[in-house]
Protein backbone atom coordinates (compact mmCIF):
# COMPACT_ATOMS: atom_id res chain seq x y z
CA UNK A 1 0.00 0.00 0.00
CA UNK A 2 2.67 2.38 0.49
CA UNK A 3 3.77 2.32 -3.18
CA UNK A 4 0.10 3.51 -3.81
CA UNK A 5 0.85 6.24 -2.46
CA UNK A 6 3.71 7.32 -3.27
CA UNK A 7 4.01 10.95 -4.84
CA UNK A 8 6.50 11.54 -7.87
CA UNK A 9 7.18 14.81 -9.32
CA UNK A 10 8.15 15.22 -13.06
CA UNK A 11 9.68 18.38 -12.81
CA UNK A 12 12.65 20.42 -14.46
CA UNK A 13 14.85 22.86 -12.24
CA UNK A 14 14.28 26.42 -12.76
CA UNK A 15 10.98 26.24 -13.76
CA UNK A 16 8.34 28.55 -12.05
CA UNK A 17 5.65 26.28 -12.79
CA UNK A 18 7.41 23.19 -10.76
CA UNK A 19 8.67 25.89 -7.73
CA UNK A 20 4.78 26.26 -7.65
CA UNK A 21 3.82 22.88 -6.90
CA UNK A 22 7.17 22.22 -4.82
CA UNK A 23 6.38 25.03 -2.48
CA UNK A 24 2.38 23.39 -2.20
CA UNK A 25 3.85 20.22 -1.30
CA UNK A 26 6.00 21.88 1.04
CA UNK A 27 3.42 23.34 2.89
CA UNK A 28 1.72 20.31 3.38
CA UNK A 29 4.91 18.29 4.49
CA UNK A 30 4.21 15.97 2.08
CA UNK A 31 7.24 13.69 0.88
CA UNK A 32 8.02 12.86 -2.70
CA UNK A 33 10.56 12.27 -5.37
CA UNK A 34 11.68 15.19 -7.86
CA UNK A 35 12.83 13.46 -10.99
CA UNK A 36 14.41 16.20 -12.97
CA UNK A 37 13.26 15.81 -16.63
CA UNK A 38 15.69 16.64 -20.18
CA UNK A 39 13.05 18.73 -21.69
CA UNK A 40 15.22 18.17 -25.23
CA UNK A 41 14.88 14.43 -24.68
CA UNK A 42 11.56 13.97 -22.73
CA UNK A 43 11.57 10.87 -20.75
CA UNK A 44 8.64 7.82 -21.49
CA UNK A 45 7.17 8.45 -18.12
CA UNK A 46 6.39 12.04 -18.78
CA UNK A 47 5.30 11.46 -22.01
CA UNK A 48 2.99 8.68 -21.04
CA UNK A 49 2.07 11.31 -17.82
CA UNK A 50 0.96 13.81 -20.01
CA UNK A 51 0.15 13.01 -23.52
CA UNK A 52 -1.93 15.92 -24.24
CA UNK A 53 0.54 18.85 -23.28
CA UNK A 54 3.95 16.92 -22.87
CA UNK A 55 4.76 19.40 -20.17
CA UNK A 56 5.90 19.61 -16.74
CA UNK A 57 5.22 19.88 -14.05
CA UNK A 58 3.56 16.27 -13.51
CA UNK A 59 2.87 15.40 -10.02
CA UNK A 60 2.33 11.21 -9.79
CA UNK A 61 0.46 10.25 -6.82
CA UNK A 62 0.43 6.57 -6.74
CA UNK A 63 -0.35 5.63 -10.53
CA UNK A 64 -2.30 8.62 -11.30
CA UNK A 65 -0.71 11.57 -13.11
CA UNK A 66 -1.76 15.37 -12.87
CA UNK A 67 -1.03 18.33 -15.01
CA UNK A 68 -0.99 21.85 -14.87
CA UNK A 69 1.04 23.52 -12.06
CA UNK A 70 -2.45 25.71 -10.80
CA UNK A 71 -5.14 22.16 -11.22
CA UNK A 72 -1.20 20.39 -9.05
CA UNK A 73 -1.82 22.92 -6.37
CA UNK A 74 -5.68 22.83 -6.07
CA UNK A 75 -5.39 18.84 -5.57
CA UNK A 76 -2.92 18.85 -4.04
CA UNK A 77 -4.63 21.48 -1.42
CA UNK A 78 -7.84 19.04 -1.91
CA UNK A 79 -6.04 15.79 -0.91
CA UNK A 80 -3.82 16.40 1.88
CA UNK A 81 -4.88 17.98 4.88
CA UNK A 82 -1.14 17.77 6.59
CA UNK A 83 -0.80 21.82 6.21
CA UNK A 84 -2.76 25.02 6.43
CA UNK A 85 -5.48 25.39 3.09
CA UNK A 86 -4.09 26.57 0.83
CA UNK A 87 -7.25 28.00 -1.47
CA UNK A 88 -9.57 30.65 0.68
CA UNK A 89 -12.66 29.05 2.39
CA UNK A 90 -14.63 31.71 1.15
CA UNK A 91 -16.29 31.02 -2.85
CA UNK A 92 -15.64 34.57 -3.82
CA UNK A 93 -12.15 34.50 -2.25
CA UNK A 94 -11.69 31.61 -3.99
CA UNK A 95 -12.90 33.00 -7.53
CA UNK A 96 -11.02 36.50 -6.61
CA UNK A 97 -7.45 34.24 -6.32
CA UNK A 98 -8.23 31.90 -9.16
CA UNK A 99 -9.15 35.07 -11.22
CA UNK A 100 -5.54 36.48 -10.45
CA UNK A 101 -3.71 33.30 -11.03
CA UNK A 102 -5.30 32.93 -14.50
CA UNK A 103 -4.69 36.89 -14.76
CA UNK A 104 -0.73 36.07 -14.60
CA UNK A 105 -0.34 32.78 -16.49
CA UNK A 106 -2.04 34.55 -19.04
CA UNK A 107 0.05 38.07 -18.98
CA UNK A 108 3.56 37.94 -16.71
CA UNK A 109 5.48 35.81 -18.95
CA UNK A 110 4.65 37.20 -21.94
CA UNK A 111 5.02 40.74 -21.01
CA UNK A 112 8.08 39.76 -18.95
CA UNK A 113 10.16 37.88 -21.08
CA UNK A 114 9.59 40.88 -24.25
CA UNK A 115 12.02 43.03 -22.03
CA UNK A 116 14.52 40.31 -22.86
CA UNK A 117 13.38 40.32 -26.45
CA UNK A 118 13.30 44.13 -26.88
CA UNK A 119 16.32 44.84 -25.92
CA UNK A 120 17.97 41.66 -27.71
CA UNK A 121 16.29 43.20 -30.84
CA UNK A 122 18.30 46.77 -29.79
CA UNK A 123 15.27 48.42 -29.71
CA UNK A 124 16.32 51.14 -27.59
CA UNK A 125 15.71 52.71 -24.50
CA UNK A 126 12.54 54.25 -25.36
CA UNK A 127 11.32 50.64 -26.50
CA UNK A 128 13.07 49.27 -23.25
CA UNK A 129 10.91 51.34 -21.09
CA UNK A 130 7.38 51.06 -23.02
CA UNK A 131 7.97 47.01 -22.35
CA UNK A 132 8.61 47.85 -18.49
CA UNK A 133 5.83 50.41 -18.44
CA UNK A 134 3.64 47.49 -19.37
CA UNK A 135 4.92 45.19 -16.89
CA UNK A 136 4.56 47.72 -14.18
CA UNK A 137 0.65 47.92 -15.36
CA UNK A 138 0.48 44.59 -14.34
CA UNK A 139 1.86 45.31 -10.97
CA UNK A 140 0.16 47.73 -10.12
CA UNK A 141 -3.32 45.74 -10.44
CA UNK A 142 -1.80 43.51 -8.36
CA UNK A 143 -0.36 46.17 -6.09
CA UNK A 144 -4.39 46.50 -5.78
CA UNK A 145 -5.47 43.12 -5.58
CA UNK A 146 -2.82 42.47 -2.65
CA UNK A 147 -5.03 45.15 -0.74
CA UNK A 148 -8.17 43.72 -1.14
CA UNK A 149 -7.37 39.72 -0.92
CA UNK A 150 -4.77 40.62 2.11
CA UNK A 151 -7.46 42.80 4.02
CA UNK A 152 -4.21 43.66 5.95
CA UNK A 153 -2.58 40.39 6.72
CA UNK A 154 0.78 39.45 5.42
CA UNK A 155 0.34 37.43 2.40
CA UNK A 156 -2.53 37.13 -0.77
CA UNK A 157 -3.86 34.50 1.47
CA UNK A 158 -4.55 36.00 5.07
CA UNK A 159 -2.33 34.67 7.87
CA UNK A 160 -0.74 32.41 5.48
CA UNK A 161 0.59 31.43 2.02
CA UNK A 162 -1.81 31.10 -0.36
CA UNK A 163 -3.03 29.67 -4.05
CA UNK A 164 -2.37 33.37 -5.25
CA UNK A 165 0.83 34.03 -3.23
CA UNK A 166 1.75 30.96 -4.32
CA UNK A 167 0.89 31.68 -8.27
CA UNK A 168 2.55 34.72 -8.06
CA UNK A 169 5.43 34.01 -6.04
CA UNK A 170 6.73 31.39 -8.14
CA UNK A 171 7.99 34.16 -10.67
CA UNK A 172 10.10 35.73 -8.36
CA UNK A 173 12.55 34.04 -9.11
CA UNK A 174 13.13 35.16 -12.36
CA UNK A 175 11.21 38.57 -12.26
CA UNK A 176 15.07 39.33 -9.86
CA UNK A 177 17.02 37.71 -12.71
CA UNK A 178 15.37 40.02 -14.64
CA UNK A 179 16.04 42.69 -12.21
CA UNK A 180 19.76 41.97 -12.29
CA UNK A 181 20.46 41.32 -16.03
CA UNK A 182 18.71 44.77 -17.08
CA UNK A 183 19.45 46.64 -13.98
CA UNK A 184 16.30 47.65 -13.16
CA UNK A 185 13.59 47.59 -10.62
CA UNK A 186 10.29 45.90 -11.59
CA UNK A 187 8.60 45.40 -8.38
CA UNK A 188 8.96 48.84 -6.97
CA UNK A 189 9.18 50.62 -3.85
CA UNK A 190 7.76 53.43 -5.55
CA UNK A 191 5.01 52.23 -7.62
CA UNK A 192 4.10 48.70 -5.47
CA UNK A 193 5.46 49.14 -2.01
CA UNK A 194 3.10 46.43 -0.55
CA UNK A 195 4.10 44.03 -3.19
CA UNK A 196 7.91 44.68 -2.19
CA UNK A 197 7.01 44.04 1.50
CA UNK A 198 5.09 40.63 0.14
CA UNK A 199 7.85 39.81 -2.18
CA UNK A 200 10.81 39.48 0.54
CA UNK A 201 8.19 37.79 3.32
CA UNK A 202 7.09 35.12 0.62
CA UNK A 203 10.45 34.15 -0.39
CA UNK A 204 11.97 33.96 3.19
CA UNK A 205 9.09 31.30 4.26
CA UNK A 206 10.27 28.26 4.95
CA UNK A 207 8.36 26.47 2.28
CA UNK A 208 9.58 28.56 -0.46
CA UNK A 209 13.15 29.22 0.55
CA UNK A 210 14.29 25.69 0.01
CA UNK A 211 12.32 25.36 -3.45
CA UNK A 212 12.79 28.89 -5.01
CA UNK A 213 15.76 29.03 -7.08
CA UNK A 214 18.01 32.70 -6.56
CA UNK A 215 18.77 34.88 -9.01
CA UNK A 216 22.47 33.55 -8.86
CA UNK A 217 21.24 30.03 -9.17
CA UNK A 218 19.46 30.91 -12.44
CA UNK A 219 22.81 32.37 -13.98
CA UNK A 220 25.15 29.76 -12.86
CA UNK A 221 23.26 26.49 -12.58
CA UNK A 222 20.95 26.84 -15.77
CA UNK A 223 22.05 26.67 -19.04
CA UNK A 224 18.90 28.53 -20.05
CA UNK A 225 19.58 31.37 -17.63
CA UNK A 226 23.73 31.61 -18.41
CA UNK A 227 23.11 32.12 -22.02
CA UNK A 228 20.67 34.50 -21.41
CA UNK A 229 22.08 36.59 -18.99
CA UNK A 230 25.23 36.79 -20.90
CA UNK A 231 23.08 37.38 -24.29
CA UNK A 232 20.98 40.47 -22.64
CA UNK A 233 24.83 41.71 -21.18
CA UNK A 234 26.26 41.27 -24.50
CA UNK A 235 23.35 43.08 -26.33
CA UNK A 236 23.81 46.08 -23.67
CA UNK A 237 27.52 46.16 -24.11
CA UNK A 238 27.49 46.39 -27.65
CA UNK A 239 25.81 49.88 -27.70
CA UNK B 1 -31.71 42.07 1.49
CA UNK B 2 -33.58 40.77 -1.72
CA UNK B 3 -31.26 43.02 -3.65
CA UNK B 4 -27.56 41.99 -2.38
CA UNK B 5 -28.31 38.22 -3.59
CA UNK B 6 -29.48 39.58 -7.08
CA UNK B 7 -27.55 37.69 -9.77
CA UNK B 8 -26.66 39.67 -13.12
CA UNK B 9 -24.82 38.26 -16.03
CA UNK B 10 -22.78 41.24 -18.21
CA UNK B 11 -22.71 38.60 -21.93
CA UNK B 12 -22.21 39.10 -25.20
CA UNK B 13 -25.31 36.78 -27.02
CA UNK B 14 -23.28 34.13 -29.26
CA UNK B 15 -20.02 33.99 -26.92
CA UNK B 16 -19.39 30.05 -26.15
CA UNK B 17 -17.76 31.87 -22.74
CA UNK B 18 -20.99 33.23 -21.89
CA UNK B 19 -23.15 30.27 -22.75
CA UNK B 20 -21.24 27.90 -20.07
CA UNK B 21 -21.96 30.26 -17.41
CA UNK B 22 -25.98 30.32 -18.63
CA UNK B 23 -25.94 26.75 -18.47
CA UNK B 24 -24.34 26.54 -14.99
CA UNK B 25 -27.13 29.14 -14.23
CA UNK B 26 -29.94 27.16 -15.37
CA UNK B 27 -28.52 23.83 -14.00
CA UNK B 28 -29.02 25.45 -10.51
CA UNK B 29 -32.56 27.18 -11.32
CA UNK B 30 -30.59 30.53 -10.63
CA UNK B 31 -32.49 33.43 -11.63
CA UNK B 32 -30.64 36.01 -13.37
CA UNK B 33 -30.75 39.25 -15.89
CA UNK B 34 -28.85 38.80 -18.71
CA UNK B 35 -27.07 42.14 -19.68
CA UNK B 36 -26.18 42.43 -23.11
CA UNK B 37 -22.97 44.24 -23.07
CA UNK B 38 -21.70 46.04 -27.20
CA UNK B 39 -18.41 44.77 -27.34
CA UNK B 40 -17.76 47.67 -29.43
CA UNK B 41 -18.87 49.97 -27.19
CA UNK B 42 -18.43 48.18 -23.50
CA UNK B 43 -20.47 49.56 -20.85
CA UNK B 44 -19.17 51.45 -17.20
CA UNK B 45 -20.52 48.75 -15.02
CA UNK B 46 -18.29 46.03 -17.77
CA UNK B 47 -15.38 47.61 -17.25
CA UNK B 48 -15.50 48.57 -13.67
CA UNK B 49 -16.55 44.97 -12.74
CA UNK B 50 -13.00 43.27 -14.60
CA UNK B 51 -10.96 45.99 -15.34
CA UNK B 52 -8.07 43.82 -15.75
CA UNK B 53 -9.21 42.38 -18.68
CA UNK B 54 -12.58 44.04 -19.64
CA UNK B 55 -14.39 40.46 -21.06
CA UNK B 56 -17.61 38.96 -20.44
CA UNK B 57 -18.87 37.02 -19.09
CA UNK B 58 -19.06 38.78 -15.81
CA UNK B 59 -21.15 37.69 -12.92
CA UNK B 60 -22.47 39.96 -10.59
CA UNK B 61 -23.72 38.73 -7.02
CA UNK B 62 -25.27 41.22 -5.48
CA UNK B 63 -22.01 43.40 -5.80
CA UNK B 64 -19.48 41.22 -6.33
CA UNK B 65 -17.98 40.46 -9.93
CA UNK B 66 -16.68 37.09 -10.73
CA UNK B 67 -14.59 37.20 -13.81
CA UNK B 68 -13.51 34.09 -16.16
CA UNK B 69 -15.92 31.73 -17.46
CA UNK B 70 -14.83 28.81 -15.82
CA UNK B 71 -14.06 30.42 -12.49
CA UNK B 72 -17.72 31.69 -12.75
CA UNK B 73 -19.07 28.38 -13.28
CA UNK B 74 -16.82 27.24 -10.52
CA UNK B 75 -18.21 30.09 -8.03
CA UNK B 76 -21.66 29.08 -9.71
CA UNK B 77 -21.09 25.40 -8.01
CA UNK B 78 -19.76 26.84 -4.61
CA UNK B 79 -22.58 28.45 -3.87
CA UNK B 80 -25.68 27.09 -5.00
CA UNK B 81 -26.82 24.24 -4.07
CA UNK B 82 -30.02 24.19 -5.74
CA UNK B 83 -29.16 21.75 -8.59
CA UNK B 84 -26.85 19.02 -8.99
CA UNK B 85 -22.56 19.53 -8.51
CA UNK B 86 -21.03 20.58 -11.39
CA UNK B 87 -17.25 19.33 -10.82
CA UNK B 88 -16.73 16.12 -9.85
CA UNK B 89 -16.74 14.98 -5.89
CA UNK B 90 -13.53 13.21 -6.19
CA UNK B 91 -9.98 15.05 -6.26
CA UNK B 92 -8.69 13.50 -8.79
CA UNK B 93 -11.64 13.28 -11.54
CA UNK B 94 -11.89 17.00 -10.49
CA UNK B 95 -7.90 17.56 -11.40
CA UNK B 96 -8.92 15.93 -14.70
CA UNK B 97 -11.82 17.66 -15.64
CA UNK B 98 -10.01 20.97 -15.10
CA UNK B 99 -7.16 19.80 -17.02
CA UNK B 100 -9.25 19.22 -20.21
CA UNK B 101 -11.19 22.35 -19.78
CA UNK B 102 -7.79 24.42 -19.48
CA UNK B 103 -6.64 22.30 -22.75
CA UNK B 104 -9.68 23.15 -24.79
CA UNK B 105 -9.39 26.84 -23.57
CA UNK B 106 -5.74 26.81 -24.59
CA UNK B 107 -6.37 25.28 -28.42
CA UNK B 108 -10.02 24.71 -29.38
CA UNK B 109 -10.59 28.31 -30.71
CA UNK B 110 -6.84 29.11 -32.18
CA UNK B 111 -6.99 25.22 -33.78
CA UNK B 112 -10.54 25.53 -35.15
CA UNK B 113 -10.49 29.19 -36.25
CA UNK B 114 -7.46 28.68 -38.34
CA UNK B 115 -9.77 26.38 -40.35
CA UNK B 116 -11.58 29.84 -41.53
CA UNK B 117 -8.58 31.20 -41.96
CA UNK B 118 -6.57 29.01 -44.03
CA UNK B 119 -9.93 28.99 -46.36
CA UNK B 120 -10.03 32.61 -46.50
CA UNK B 121 -6.47 33.12 -47.55
CA UNK B 122 -7.58 30.54 -50.22
CA UNK B 123 -4.13 28.21 -49.09
CA UNK B 124 -5.94 25.34 -50.82
CA UNK B 125 -7.18 21.92 -50.17
CA UNK B 126 -4.43 20.23 -48.47
CA UNK B 127 -3.91 22.99 -46.09
CA UNK B 128 -7.51 23.18 -45.29
CA UNK B 129 -7.29 19.17 -44.72
CA UNK B 130 -3.85 19.66 -42.67
CA UNK B 131 -5.88 22.19 -40.09
CA UNK B 132 -8.83 19.71 -39.60
CA UNK B 133 -6.80 17.22 -38.53
CA UNK B 134 -4.92 19.17 -36.04
CA UNK B 135 -8.88 19.60 -34.69
CA UNK B 136 -9.47 15.88 -34.86
CA UNK B 137 -6.27 15.43 -33.27
CA UNK B 138 -8.00 17.44 -30.36
CA UNK B 139 -10.88 15.18 -30.71
CA UNK B 140 -9.78 12.21 -30.40
CA UNK B 141 -7.77 12.81 -27.43
CA UNK B 142 -11.37 14.22 -26.39
CA UNK B 143 -12.95 10.82 -27.17
CA UNK B 144 -10.54 9.20 -25.31
CA UNK B 145 -11.08 11.90 -22.28
CA UNK B 146 -15.14 11.11 -22.56
CA UNK B 147 -14.18 7.17 -22.02
CA UNK B 148 -12.51 7.98 -18.73
CA UNK B 149 -14.49 10.88 -17.50
CA UNK B 150 -17.99 8.93 -18.05
CA UNK B 151 -17.05 5.37 -16.66
CA UNK B 152 -19.97 4.59 -18.96
CA UNK B 153 -21.98 6.65 -18.21
CA UNK B 154 -23.65 9.40 -20.60
CA UNK B 155 -21.34 12.71 -19.92
CA UNK B 156 -18.30 13.73 -19.35
CA UNK B 157 -19.89 14.44 -15.23
CA UNK B 158 -21.58 10.63 -14.87
CA UNK B 159 -25.16 10.68 -14.78
CA UNK B 160 -25.40 14.63 -14.86
CA UNK B 161 -23.81 17.19 -16.78
CA UNK B 162 -20.64 18.53 -15.11
CA UNK B 163 -17.77 20.94 -15.77
CA UNK B 164 -16.01 19.30 -18.58
CA UNK B 165 -19.21 19.10 -20.39
CA UNK B 166 -20.27 22.77 -19.84
CA UNK B 167 -16.34 23.28 -21.03
CA UNK B 168 -16.60 21.87 -24.02
CA UNK B 169 -20.13 21.35 -24.97
CA UNK B 170 -20.19 25.72 -24.93
CA UNK B 171 -18.13 25.23 -28.24
CA UNK B 172 -21.10 22.70 -30.12
CA UNK B 173 -22.90 26.42 -31.45
CA UNK B 174 -19.80 27.27 -33.27
CA UNK B 175 -18.06 23.81 -34.05
CA UNK B 176 -21.72 23.40 -36.10
CA UNK B 177 -21.69 26.43 -37.39
CA UNK B 178 -18.20 25.44 -38.90
CA UNK B 179 -19.58 21.92 -40.06
CA UNK B 180 -21.89 24.02 -42.40
CA UNK B 181 -20.11 26.20 -43.23
CA UNK B 182 -17.16 24.44 -44.91
CA UNK B 183 -18.97 21.56 -45.54
CA UNK B 184 -17.06 19.36 -43.45
CA UNK B 185 -17.58 17.06 -40.41
CA UNK B 186 -15.71 17.56 -37.57
CA UNK B 187 -17.31 15.29 -34.46
CA UNK B 188 -17.20 12.69 -36.72
CA UNK B 189 -18.86 9.23 -36.77
CA UNK B 190 -16.40 6.92 -37.66
CA UNK B 191 -13.04 9.11 -35.51
CA UNK B 192 -14.98 9.98 -32.18
CA UNK B 193 -17.98 8.13 -31.83
CA UNK B 194 -18.77 8.41 -28.56
CA UNK B 195 -18.75 12.25 -28.96
CA UNK B 196 -21.46 12.21 -31.52
CA UNK B 197 -23.84 10.97 -29.38
CA UNK B 198 -22.36 13.22 -26.53
CA UNK B 199 -22.58 16.04 -28.21
CA UNK B 200 -26.09 14.93 -29.09
CA UNK B 201 -27.37 14.32 -25.25
CA UNK B 202 -25.54 17.46 -24.09
CA UNK B 203 -27.38 20.04 -26.94
CA UNK B 204 -30.93 17.97 -25.60
CA UNK B 205 -30.52 18.72 -22.47
CA UNK B 206 -33.07 20.96 -21.04
CA UNK B 207 -30.37 23.30 -18.89
CA UNK B 208 -28.71 23.70 -22.46
CA UNK B 209 -31.19 23.80 -25.06
CA UNK B 210 -32.52 27.52 -23.99
CA UNK B 211 -29.26 28.98 -24.21
CA UNK B 212 -26.69 27.32 -26.39
CA UNK B 213 -27.16 29.23 -29.87
CA UNK B 214 -28.08 27.36 -32.79
CA UNK B 215 -26.21 27.18 -36.22
CA UNK B 216 -29.50 28.90 -37.99
CA UNK B 217 -28.96 32.01 -35.39
CA UNK B 218 -25.33 32.32 -35.71
CA UNK B 219 -25.70 32.85 -39.11
CA UNK B 220 -28.85 35.14 -38.79
CA UNK B 221 -29.02 36.57 -35.56
CA UNK B 222 -25.27 37.65 -35.26
CA UNK B 223 -23.31 40.22 -37.40
CA UNK B 224 -20.61 38.43 -36.60
CA UNK B 225 -21.48 34.74 -37.80
CA UNK B 226 -23.34 36.61 -40.85
CA UNK B 227 -20.04 38.39 -42.00
CA UNK B 228 -18.04 35.12 -41.19
CA UNK B 229 -20.59 33.12 -42.87
CA UNK B 230 -20.84 35.00 -46.33
CA UNK B 231 -17.15 35.53 -46.52
CA UNK B 232 -16.45 32.07 -45.65
CA UNK B 233 -18.77 30.95 -48.73
CA UNK B 234 -17.69 33.61 -51.27
CA UNK B 235 -14.06 32.59 -50.52
CA UNK B 236 -14.78 28.80 -51.74
CA UNK B 237 -16.96 30.26 -54.61
CA UNK B 238 -13.99 31.75 -55.89
CA UNK B 239 -12.41 28.65 -56.01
Amino acid sequence: MAERNEVKLLGAWGSPFVTRTEIALKLKNVNYAFLQENLAAKSELLLKSNPAQKKVPVLIHGDKPICESLIIVEYIDDVWSSGPSILPSDPYDRATARFWAAYLDDKWLPTTRAIDTVVLAGEGEEARQAQMDKVYEILVLMEEAFKKCSKGKPFFGGDQIGYLDIAFGSFLGWLRFREKVHEIKLIHPAKTPELVKWADRFSQHPAVISVMPTTEQLITNLEYGKNLFAKVRAAYGSK
